[in-house]
């Protein structure tokens, strides 16, 4: 553990139990690689800080779920937990809309807190809120314990998003029925993994919801949908823009964090620079760390003061740079460095010492599902990257997965399930995940923010009338779920004010199809 | 097993393996009850007449496939059997079109034997030709064989419709990848079962198949989607317009059965009266035998000559008739009956005795479907009915299915999967498969021939400009995807026609989408 110069705080650093999906980096004149690649913000520790918890009020339930939708093996079954809220519902005669956002892989009272969009809206929809966990996250463990569920390959093996969905399914169809409840239109919402859950939701069960906000779901970064490079290159962007001094800084900082590693007494010096709690083992375990505070400063480059997975300034990135520019000139690179990631892993100002996670291949549930189904290919270019030369090497990925878990990832389930087989320089191919969207869905909403290097791989141009991308310049990792503040943008403000004008559509001709005479 | 006059016709009789679904028949007057409901006409024996095998020409290959695709546990995976034609195709080049044949339950060779129409085709549209094995039926059985296969509810667990969808795309999509033929279209052929399943797949692959042609459908046959005495009410009339007297004998001769069965030495009578190999045990066993050859000959009510199911003369109800009506005024009502159910089940006059299915709950894989998440409702009305009034019981069909293979049935899944919650009383409530279809369905042909009692629990009218219905007054169960005979009447012509040219609009707006020249 990190020491805290407060004992109050206990969290924080252990946060960076970080990513993965081993994306073996290896260059010829840079000879190390991450062992991880970058994952979706997640707050991984049970506890949240406190003035930060049940800021919405709602119940917590738990409903009895399959373990395996698709089989009739006989499975113990296990209890989902769910957070509702009915307070302002307008009950089942009107009928009253219910909004349900979809869990994804975190503790589900944690993104109930940081989905504050979704809580705001239901008063003037008159919109009942559930909030369902996702299987083999939080409290809604199979087998009983987390111990249990994640012991190996075959209790972990039914955490997948089309279990994961068909959970959402029955859940709301049986609450729907006991509420008497099965008129009223469900209105999907979900960040993240969250928001690819959504939208395939919306596609895959479209009686069950009547549209989908997608945030920041990034549902093209499978096979080669998108360049591998997308991710590392919008991450360099966004450094890049703020400064590009900050940015060369950086890509040069790898080649000297080697040398100076493979000097001798070398890692001690890394130790002491990065003021490291332990003494370092490994470079790689350093260029880990710091790749995740770049990936992670990205996501999370939100134009206010935040706390979504650490305390931090508004615009970060902009400060990291700040840090990394400033000094005179004499200044090291990796001093440099360290003054700039301090930002993000220490704004508060709280750590002496910092506590790297060196153990990438934790098995946590993330890690499963990045090597079974959610296999996201990603490189890092020789040129448009600040990151070292990577090319994506599914060999070494599988070989990982492998060693960790005992698993075979299978890359193409994906883009079988939901579609994505047509080839890129084709547009609007008919096997194409896009083409699925235009013919076969409607009524979602993909709202990306340009800085979000996971924007890249969600859809940024609007697809028919009712498949609508909202992209915003200035936009980090699903802000506009966020809760308001004082400090938002007008382009902030206008989003979120454009997602309200579409679902209200979608519920009313939802209403109109009903003939209802229920008015929002 | 029957005693044949002609030693070299090994099965034909014992085929009457039959149906179950076990709404339980009861009436105060009647007090016996039907232990089996009807089922699709599927070929049981895995000998087939030999001058209808290998009619036409395939290869046969094997795919392995994963045993559950919604997991990633360790299951052993197994052979999928696949016919395929490719002498006519195009080439992946023009790219030339796929027609895939979702196989249903049984034998994959009967079918391809029994859908002429899809053979007929691929000369003129230069398609490859390809009938998949439905899982756990003919040669493809998980576990290495039948019997492990089969041996109890864990190993029969994985037999479900979304396995069998998964495989089909699986299938499919590694085909097409081997022949670098991923920008060939695929059109879906399915008939029943098969028809249900080509439906589905276009819902929920729509990316892997541009079109179904789904025959004889019965999609809405689940919950209360179509009222339960739809399919007995479709039977009794297909009796009825023959011949009233035939159905009026017909619905008397249950009560007849009852009082004789009561008598002293009744069973021993009506072992004499049906010419049965065996002693009868119970008088239901008859029951059921008759309730089958009713169902089989509503559904086979062919125009011409078939031997589908059994060599049958043309409009086989008429023959049945005949029969029943016939005869001097004093035959009694079982006489009759035994002479009309003689054309199901003896045209060729070739038995000279009845062997009855005494093991209605033997345990085939249909059987496993319908007790697990095929759950269809089925009812007999006191009026309209020829046969004994019924109300369905689902406590006492989950009983005995529990009974059978210690499974406890999901009415419910089936609807949550596909959609089907709407009210019935609600046009195109958006939540029911009929919105589904219309909103997110698209190039879906329904066939139906009124005659067949599944038409009346499958979409008989248009539900958008490519969702569309075609009904013929006088068809019978997917006549249409029969081989074409000398005898088709002129209705059957047009309606084969119009599934032509609807199905080359479908490939032709496909090559205009993608901008191919390629022409039919």
């Amino acid at each position: 553990m990190a020491k805290p110069r407060h004992n109050s705080l206990i969290i924080v650093i252990s946060i960076i139990i970080v990513i993965f999906i081993s994306s073996s980096f290896s260059l010829a004149s840079q000879p190390f690689k991450f062992r991880r690649a970058p994952r979706f913000p997640v707050k991984f520790s049970h506890q949240a800080r406190p003035h930060l918890q049940q800021q919405y009020r709602y119940d917590t339930r738990y409903f009895w779920q399959r373990l395996d939708h698709f089989s009739f093996a006989d499975h113990p079954r296990f209890l989902q937990r769910y957070l509702i809220n009915t307070e302002h519902w307008v009950g089942p005669n009107r009928p009253g809309p219910i909004f349900l956002y979809c869990g994804n892989e975190g503790d589900i009272d944690w993104f109930a807190t940081n989905t504050g969009f979704v809580w705001e809206l239901a008063p003037s929809f008159g919109a009942m809120v559930v909030f369902p966990e996702h299987r083999y996250y939080g409290e809604s463990m199979p087998y009983g314990s987390q111990e249990e569920a994640y012991k190996n390959a075959t209790t972990l093996s039914y955490l997948t998003a089309e279990q994961a969905l068909a959970d959402f399914a029955v859940l709301i169809t049986d609450l729907k029925r006991n509420l008497t409840a099965e008129a009223c239109p469900v209105v999907l919402f979900g960040g993240s993994y969250g928001g690819m859950l959504a939208a395939w939701m919306r596609l895959k069960y479209p009686h069950i919801a009547i549209g989908a906000l997608a945030s920041s779901a990034p549902i093209l970064q499978f096979e080669d949908l998108v360049p591998p490079e997308t991710f590392y290159n919008i991450v360099s962007n966004d450094f890049k823009r703020e400064s590009t001094s900050c940015f060369n800084t950086i890509k040069e900082s790898w080649g000297e964090l080697i040398s100076v590693g493979q000097k001798e007494n070398g890692l001690i010096e890394l130790t002491k620079t990065f003021r490291l709690c332990r003494d370092l083992m490994k470079t790689e375990d350093l260029a880990d760390w710091l790749n995740s505070a770049y990936s992670y400063l990205a996501m999370v480059d939100y134009p206010y003061p935040s706390e979504f997975m650490m305390p931090l300034p508004g615009y970060p990135i902009r400060e990291v740079c700040k840090q990394i520019d400033s000094g005179p000139e004499s200044t090291s690179i990796l001093d440099r460095i360290f003054q700039g990631v301090s930002v993000y892993y220490n704004y508060t100002g709280e750590f002496d010492c910092f506590q790297l996670d060196d153990d990438p291949h934790g098995l946590d549930g993330w890690n499963w599902q990045a090597c079974t189904e959610i296999v996201m290919p990603m490189s890092s270019d020789q040129d448009a990257s600040m990151f070292p030369t990577n090319n994506y090497n599914y060999s070494a990925f599988q070989e990982e997965c492998w060693q960790d878990f005992k698993v075979i990832p299978r890359p193409r389930w994906i883009t079988t399930q939901f579609g994505g087989h047509g080839k890129c320089d084709v547009d609007l191919d008919p096997r194409d995940i896009k083409s699925v969207l235009k013919f076969f869905g409607s009524n979602i909403i993909f709202s990306n923010g340009l800085l979000d290097p996971w924007s890249g791989s969600s859809v940024l141009q609007n697809i028919s009338e009712t498949i609508v991308a909202l992209v915003t310049k200035e936009g980090a990792h699903h802000i506009d779920l966020r809760p308001s503040t004082r400090d938002d943008p007008d382009w902030l403000k206008e989003q979120r004010a454009t997602e309200i004008k579409l679902i209200e559509g979608w519920l009313n001709s939802y209403y109109r199809e009903k003939k209802s005479t229920f008015n929002i």
